[in-house]
């Protein structure tokens, strides 16, 4: 397969902001990488780009029909060089939120290709102070301008990049947490399995009101019977109750993290006790009484791991070990944050090399 | 209130199509309006511009997390000049999917303003030839660039259209549905009743499966129990059982659409008994079987009226009416279009003249 990927590189590069004030997604890097389908053609035009504004005719798909996937991934400066965590899981992962989404299959090897080339061209965008790094973003949008709703004759894959900051300035800080009962994200049968946009749109309103109250984020329950844990806020949740890790099967309404499967794996070869089942909201309370619930975390790639010190429910308040981030979620922050900087062994060949 | 809507007229002015090749949402006319948000400034700068590709920051929201609603109606060309028919319901219900997406509120009659004047603008483009119409898309869509997952500070309204063919080119011809038993469009809690994209992505994989098997769209049903009848493809749904009308009630996860409203307020007028209530494929089949399943169509701004000539549920098929229009759909469609084209009396001041 010929692997034709073009750069051309900005004339005038922007200046890089300050490491210690990134932020999530605010700044963004010289160049941007871009693919193009069209009907019969397939995919097509690979090229890496100067970072810029693109043109769509208001009537293209995504702008009404929601069309649209994407990905998040992180890469690394380590002391020997930079390194990408597991990178092709995530271009697996963009394939199968195609294929819910009525997208075109994606060549894995091209899109992965495309982001290295990028990378190695805004290489200098990856940041090196403490707890931050360069945060890549691929998606594909519906570029068709036809009102029928079917799916898009065109696309665009894209892949931007942004230097991140510490997710915690201040250390790993456990956050308090609203259950929802009156929103749903997602059910079984719809699309919560798939990264991809309305997924997001939905749970705006529900993070908007939790906030007001003083919440980080919400828990989000099944949409049939409103009591089984799903996710919290776009991330996936463990419990730790009675010396057993736990966390929501894959049932379809639910992401497949990357990074919840790092911690199975982890806690796994670690001889830790771990379950991906079923878990209701009545079996954490009953824990939390029992003084079972000893820790309790989400796991994503923008944080990895955000220990709940409090979770509210139903108007009643649950502490969880005492507000305090527990051992074993330290434990799995700092060993999966130490493959990613390469200041840990790993074990499980993770870390993927730029050069 | 100030309206201050400027127009910039395009110099150069389209060919207009065929009016008898008009298909769906496949040529646009020569102007659109736009209205900017912006957080602290409220929405502004309302214009008339010529129809042109709108430029976007990659990262603007509405490619990741789909914060965007919209809206679809109608203009008609009359005897009497050019009509719309209840423009106003359109802004309310783009308001109610506003609030549940979390996108600031937008002064209705400013946006009511901004579509007579782009109408105005294109009064030519409002097609005449029988069965015709000008199809207008309102929408609005996220437009910070800005990674993180919580409400756009900026966003854009726009208002684009297209000339729209007879749905119908060879006269009202009932349809064959799928009954969906897999997939799921929305649940309770969930944007279902929201006009977001969201919705529209979710149903497009059950759309294609019907079509290669066959069948026209997808007959919806609730996400928790698997039972309920919720809407046909995007359209709303009607059963005419034993003399009686019935139509699933607003539940949160169906569109309260507004054909919906006009059929309902159209058979209260004739004395027709309708009910909106919880319907179960069960109750339809066992209707079926009594012989008492007379009709069913859906209800939409594009077909305004679709009668369904057969259901497959199961592996089995149940054909309705013979696979004929009912009697009682083809009279609402004909007062309803009728009323559109103002050639049948309009008791309920639907119409509004564009002068």
């Amino acid at each position: 397969m010929a692997l034709e990927i073009t750069i051309e590189r900005s004339a005038q590069l922007k200046q890089k902001p300050d490491e210690n004030k990134l932020g999530f997604g605010q700044y963004y890097t010289d160049h941007m990488f871009i693919l193009e389908y069209t009907e019969g053609k397939g995919w097509h035009s690979g090229r890496v780009v100067p970072y810029q504004n693109i043109s769509l005719d208001p009537a293209a798909k995504v702008f009404h029909y929601g069309q649209t996937v994407f990905e998040g991934m992180k890469a690394y400066r380590t002391e020997d060089g930079i390194k990408l965590f597991r990178p092709k899981k995530n271009f697996e992962r963009l394939n199968k939120s195609n294929a819910r989404l009525s997208i075109p299959h994606l060549d894995e090897e091209l899109a992965y290709e495309g982001l290295i080339k990028l990378l190695d061209v805004d290489r200098e965008w990856v940041p090196s102070a403490e707890g931050t790094s360069l945060y890549i973003r691929p998606f594909i949008i519906a570029t068709e301008p036809a009102l029928g709703v079917n799916p898009s004759l065109n696309y665009l894959f894209m892949i931007i990049m942004s230097p991140v900051g510490a997710y915690y300035a201040e250390g790993v800080n456990p956050v308090k947490i609203h259950v929802e009962s009156h929103f749903v994200r997602a059910v079984a049968g719809g699309v919560g399995e798939a990264k991809t946009a309305g997924n997001y749109a939905a749970g705006l309103n529900a993070q908007e009101e939790a906030k007001d109250r003083g919440y980080s984020q919400v828990l989000w329950l099944d949409g049939v019977h409103r009591k089984y844990i799903e996710e919290v806020g776009s991330m996936n949740v463990f419990f730790k109750i009675n010396g057993v890790v736990v966390t929501p099967q894959l049932n379809g309404s639910i992401l497949n993290g990357i990074t919840r499967n790092s911690v199975i794996t982890l806690l796994k070869h670690w001889d830790v006790p771990v379950e991906e089942r079923r878990i209701s909201i009545d079996e954490l309370i009953e824990a939390h009484r029992n003084g079972q619930l000893e820790e309790a975390f989400g796991t994503g790639t923008a944080a990895v791991i955000s220990p709940i010190g409090e979770l509210s429910y139903n108007d009643e308040k649950y502490v969880i070990n005492e507000g305090k981030t527990g051992e074993l979620s330290s434990k799995i922050y700092d060993t999966i944050t130490g493959i990613q900087k390469g200041t840990v062994e790993d074990p499980f060949g993770w870390l993927v090399s730029l050069d």
